[in-house]
């Protein structure tokens, strides 16, 4: 185990360093059971005490890993086993958070949690749109480039990103001011964009000036039952012509997924006539930053009128439509992701695709399933309007599945015939971490791998984070 | 001049390179009065040809200036005095045009013109959102990152760019395929950012996968006479509340350009009462993809409607508003950038600020224009909706003006301002080019020349295009 620079403890103060012999398992510990071993966790509060701690341990050839919210799906913000890894924590770098509103931006510390920057913000009548089920801080959601539910309208954090500050992880600990609050700028390179949904292992984002929107004053949602799989992206494209930028949300639910959801959530209500599970549907949502006026028709008005329409559509691309206000109907969709978790051992998939193959992928990965692992259930469901789909697969064979090699084996094919067969991503929104590492190795075109290998040389990087882009991957194939 | 290498006729067949014997002049001129002398001209027909020339020229040691559409406006398409440049012109790879419906995606050639995009796109029902004047080819879009009157609802080129397929200037004219035509995808670092807005330099941009919008099918425009310049973003907050991405443009016009306009183009109605000009007007626009069903509001109803409710505002911010539809009211926004280039000399500055600052720049840089350029006008106008403004200064004292160093000090004056006082970008959307090049030297921090110096090296690249990124600049300051 790495001992702690004396330098470290004088730079940063000891109320920044958390010991060995202390608890550290809060920063160990990731939300899929990734856990790992850390030599000692940094706590420093603003970006000279993160440059000054990142120097420091470069120096020391002390290997470490950002940590931000820590509710990422990859394993990127957890130190391995090895117990050689520090962690640097942007959690006390919450303090920031200037919001300028006629702007429409946002000034926020790494350690800012996304709901208590929407908090701030929603005083001003202004939100920011990266909607997630989990409550991240605002450092991880840049290294993550975190996409999410409403990703349609709003786009993910890249696009809602104007500045960065960050600490590169070199001896100097350089921090790199790219945080101008403009939204047209083109006077050089972007270079933050090397910043975001790179998992930190290119730098420390310490502090974002984000764009912020005004925030929905009217929702309005339906859950709509397609003839079939084929008839979704009709679906799809007729509402966008149809409603623009107030579609705000095209989810897409299995039957599998859904049925689990409101097995374990009883309180979640069954919208279905008769209960009856389809085997596809769709959550369907518009949104008005204001709310209709005096004589104008509702959103409501406006979903049952153009579903109304596809409902008398000469091809019939709809077989059911259910209206119920968001508040109904969003509890089954958010429901999903536990409601699969608890109905085995559960191998999940990030995946995404140009918006046509989402459901040709599904329909063969399934058909290869069932052949050559019968014992899995296709639980999916995800953002399709993006062509994201969390493609889950639930184990009833729990011995099977558990067997050597098993997941592997699983995960591979998966993202083989997704990657290879389909052109899709292996991660749409997760980012890579250590999760995802074998099939950056794998996938990565190798004329990218020296891109990455010449950036990091070039820059005097020391590698951290627990992703690495470039040739040095771990890959065993 | 450089001779042309035998290889390269043999590579590219001979109508592919247009010696210096033939009419050059259409590669050699572009439209701000920037003129070259090219060694020759190169006119590859696809990506494996581009990667050819660019191969051939490197091994030569040939410098070379890409060139889309040539209607940039910073010299960043244009070959220098020198003839030894060659021009690489991208015109002939107009052929790909590939409409994904489903996907809401294009992948085309970088030769291709805005216009038979928009014009293909349009009989699907679709259109590339991002609005220009000019008509250029979307290679050369791409490389600038070009804007433009509807940034505020679509964003700029980057905003909708999936992928890219980019020739690197170096001894093999490797190809970077980064042109998956997916929404999502966090596999790694986003190299394919690099090649955006950074006019050629670091690669030739020879396709391109882009995300397109449904065709609006209904548009409401007014003019609006804000009470003051402080009224502007409390008018744009408001609106942009109400109206959320409905409002599609926020343009700002001068009383001095409106003025000019209106001399230099008779067919331009003058909206205003009396046909007083005011000292400062607004455009705004909104737009939906359908039009309004039966019993709905139009959009022209929503417009009058809000802007009655802001007229009765307790801090009346507007002192006039002209309604009229868009075919009347566009004329005169976009005849502004004519008007003023006939009302004299012009000296034009393609500035962006944060949206606040804006309007204080304006004040303040009028205020010193009248004390130590009494002979300057300012006619400026923008896209201060999303910050940017074409601070565009006429002289009608044209002895003056031409006198030596008085442009050079006049730009720096202009532009010291803008970005020492008010944080602003001295191009927010022209990218470099040749003309910027001084400002890139002048004002881009030691540490990111740094990263572009590294970053070029270890690719191997030469150096290439009209905008040189890095320590290699020429400014004399």
């Amino acid at each position: 185990m790495a001992s702690i620079p004396r330098e470290l403890v004088d730079l940063l103060g000891a109320d920044a360093v958390v010991a060995p012999d202390g608890d550290l398992s809060a920063w160990e510990a990731g939300v899929r059971g990734d856990r790992g071993d850390a030599a000692f966790v940094l706590r420093p509060a603003d970006t000279d005490a993160v440059a000054a701690a990142v120097g420091c341990c470069v120096r020391h050839g002390i290997p470490f890993v950002p940590q931000s919210g820590n509710t990422g799906l990859v394993g990127g913000s957890t130190p391995d086993a090895s117990a050689d890894q520090a962690v640097l924590s942007v959690e006390r770098l919450n303090r920031v958070c200037e919001i300028d509103v006629d702007n429409r931006s946002v000034r926020v510390g790494a350690g800012m949690r996304l709901s208590e920057l929407n908090a701030r913000l929603e005083r001003e009548g202004l939100c920011f749109p990266v909607d997630l089920g989990a409550d991240p801080m605002v450092g991880g959601m840049v290294a993550t480039n975190t996409g999410g539910a409403r990703f349609l309208r709003y786009g993910d954090v890249r696009a809602n990103t104007l500045g960065l500050t960050v600490v590169l992880p070199d001896a100097e600990g350089t921090v790199l001011r790219l945080d101008q609050a403009l939204r047209k700028d083109n006077t050089g390179p972007d270079w933050k964009q090397l910043f975001i949904g790179t998992s930190g292992a290119f730098g420390i984002v310490t502090e974002c000036v984000l764009n912020v929107e005004p925030l929905p004053r009217e929702r309005a949602t339906a859950i709509l039952v397609p003839r079939d799989e084929a008839a979704i992206f009709d679906l799809l494209r007729r509402l966008e012509t149809r409603l623009g930028a107030d579609l705000s949300a095209f989810e897409f639910m299995s039957g599998n997924a859904m049925r689990h959801a409101l097995a374990h959530a009883p309180s979640v209500r069954n919208p279905f006539s008769d209960e009856a599970i389809p085997p596809i549907a769709l959550l369907v949502e518009i949104a008005r930053t204001a709310p209709a006026g005096e004589g104008e028709a509702t959103l409501a008005e406006v979903l049952e009128r153009t579903l109304a329409d596809l409902w008398e559509a000469a091809d019939e691309p709809l077989s059911d439509a259910l209206f119920g206000p968001p508040e109904e109907l969003w509890p089954l969709r958010h429901a999903l992701s536990e409601g699969v978790k608890h109905a085995g051992r559960l191998f999940a998939f990030d995946l995404a695709f140009a918006r046509t193959d989402v459901m040709r992928f599904r329909a063969s990965m399934t058909e290869r399933l069932a052949t050559d692992w019968p014992e899995l259930e296709v639980c999916d469901f995800g953002h399709v309007g993006d062509g994201g789909i969390h493609f889950n697969l639930v184990c009833h064979d729990r011995e099977r599945c558990q067997s050597a090699g098993y997941e592997q084996a699983l995960r591979d094919a998966v993202v083989q015939h997704a990657v290879e067969d389909f052109g899709g991503s292996f991660s749409g929104e997760h980012a890579i971490g250590r999760a995802n590492q074998r099939y950056y190795d794998r996938y990565t075109p190798d004329v990218l791998k020296t891109l990455a290998d010449r950036f990091s040389e070039a820059l005097g990087l020391q590698a951290t984070g627990a992703a690495r882009f470039g040739h040095d991957g771990t890959d065993e194939q």
